[in-house]
């Protein structure tokens, strides 16, 4: 596969805001969108297009989501994949399109239009680095991973970007992430196998509780290497694929968070004992999704009863006396109390680091869940007071 | 009734955090109270007092919550009831108890204990501007109200009393309020009532999104003025009272908001069109809790993309085309887009006021609900990156 990115102008002056990808004849595709209400027409276009199985182009914008854009939305989302689909040689359906940035506004479309002829005649194997930028927004750093597998005894390469920065709770999908295998695997098992990984990657982190209208991940397997065909997406062939794609996924997923809005801090909660998968990611959420848990750590302040608050809000089931709190390995609570030996230094030692471990054990059951989320700080009211600025 | 406050020393030195009122002999008493998993004993406390119907006194706590302090919290809850049932010559049972501050920290229960007979040898009937500034934690200001109605051809008098500022979203009661009325209404009256105006008043405001383990809402009725003895919670006789209760709790209720931690703005969200209350509600809680929406208008921002983000986050029915956004009284949105005489400048001047109002039609149906909040700036991160200290 081929890609690279250019500046089309679309909001941000100077910088590339416009990347494309380009897939080989006979990849296939998997993808999980947006569950909003408001998803733009970009979802709704790949949405449909998803249907088809098969991938020969991806575009994407930064500057402008075009989001509550009406039919106009609509038309230049068409616009877009017809054109590259005439200049690639491939059907509209075969291009896939990602917009992101301020919703509401109209996409200056003629502007990426008259950039796609320029832009697939300077793409290459390399671009990896120039795509991961041009889609950046408030992000502070461009998201990349890569991982290596083996299916059967052929090795197989996974190379996957990401954006997002704010407006991240995803509800079924990130904000941006794309990820290109070039291993050989049918596109209904190439989506089973994503939406497992997604679980606990994309759909485990959480900036600020707001959920995007944008959110899009899409996984393409172009077949260059010539590896063996899996039965099912259970086959045993895939195992280590599997292993890949999650570790990559989640290196990704952990970017983002890291790349919070103002953060400066990643905070990692793991939760055991829930009653149910869904018990321990809603006890997870609701302690990651706390503005008071998240200026505590942001403050370095051992403030644990606001993790007992979280707890409580989220109504589920918790057993009092044996109900376990520990910050950075440090147990915090026993018998519905205090421990009587606590000591609140070491405690705060940990919360000088980079990396925050909140630990929770519900004692009711076997169930658990591990959330990735970031501290909420000045720099998140700087960037979100006047964004659009 | 007699109330007043005395400085306890429990957390704060040098100002009042101790609260006491004596009611007359026959006052009946209604409550709503926090449905946190982890609330304190105190709560639980009252849930117990609430079904022996009469109240004789109240006393509150600040600078401790008494939550998460296992069967020590329950023992002390206990000890501070019967030092005033002693004292006041009541049953313990008669004696509500409410505690707000920092969470897992020991009560100093000897400290109120010792205080109990000095405070209500010191009582009086002017004591409500005393007694509401003892309750205050991060609150600027103390919050009361007052209202007068008729029940039949006599006037009653209603009064109240709040303090919240930071963990607001009460989830059927708030943080503390405290009404007292001279009327006479049997107490399984007074609970319907009470329910219906929570509704519409602390059930409606939010500051964080997040849940307090302490919310608590009483409401007494003393039968100080010999008012008619209404036949059920709906008699029509009671029609102007339950106006007066209304106003009188909206009212604190956005006071509490006005006084959110770090809040410059008040933030009036009316929805209508909805498909049903619930509807309503769950679409003006989804914008009025989006740290995006609510940094924008801290920034004097006219992001209008951010509410039709959280109209999608919310997952609730709307009609595209139908949808009406307005911020001020200026309508932004039509056909599910900008409209095309939009003037930003407008509602660039609206967002310099300090009351701001969000109107959003989903036109669906005929039901609606109106929300409060305020607005996330650097003075909240200010307050809660280091509370405890």
């Amino acid at each position: 596969m081929r890609l690279g990115a250019i500046a089309a102008g679309i909001k941000y002056s100077g910088r590339p805001d416009l990347m494309l990808c380009e897939f080989r004849q006979g990849t296939t595709v998997a993808g999980v969108l947006t569950r909003s209400g408001t998803a733009g027409p970009a979802v709704l276009w790949c949405r449909e297009c998803l249907l088809g199985d098969h991938a020969r182009a991806l575009v994407v914008n930064s500057g402008n989501a075009n989001v509550f854009t009406g039919s106009t939305g609509e038309r230049h989302v068409n616009q877009i994949a017809e054109k590259v689909a005439t200049v690639a040689g491939c059907r509209a359906n075969e291009v896939f399109v990602a917009s992101t940035g301020v919703i509401g506004e109209p996409l200056p479309v003629e502007r990426i239009v008259e950039k796609i002829e320029p832009l697939l005649s300077s793409i290459a194997d390399d671009g990896w680095a120039a795509a991961s930028e041009a889609i950046m927004t408030t992000d502070t750093f461009p998201k990349v991973a890569s991982r290596t597998a083996r299916i059967g005894d052929i090795d197989i390469t996974l190379n996957g970007m990401a954006k997002g920065s704010g407006m991240i709770e995803p509800n079924m999908a990130t904000m941006l992430s794309f990820i290109a295998t070039d291993a050989r695997i049918p596109a209904s098992m190439l989506q089973s196998i994503l939406v497992e990984s997604n679980a606990i990657s994309f759909n485990a982190i959480t900036v600020d509780s707001d959920t995007s209208t944008s959110d899009t991940c899409l996984l393409f397997a172009t077949g260059a290497v010539n590896s063996i065909l899996p039965s099912s997406s259970s086959d045993p062939v895939l195992d280590d694929f599997r292993q890949a794609l999650d570790a990559l996924m989640v290196d990704l997923a952990i970017q983002v968070v890291r790349d919070g809005e103002g953060a400066s801090k990643l905070i990692e909660i793991r939760i055991t004992g829930a009653a149910s998968d869904d018990a321990a990611r809603s006890v997870g959420k609701c302690i990651a999704n706390s503005p008071l848990v998240k200026t505590a750590i942001a403050g370095e302040d051992a403030n644990w009863g606001r993790v007992v608050m979280a707890i409580g809000k989220s109504g589920e089931r918790y057993e009092p006396d044996a109900l376990s709190i520990s910050f950075g390995g440090v147990r915090i609570t026993e018998f519905a109390q205090r421990r009587e030996d606590y000591s609140e230094d070491e405690v705060t030692a940990h919360l000088k680091g980079q990396h925050i471990l909140i630990e929770v054990d519900l004692g009711v059951s076997g169930y658990e869940a591990t959330v990735y989320t970031c501290d909420l700080t000045h720099g998140y009211i700087d960037i979100n007071a006047d964004y659009r600025s």
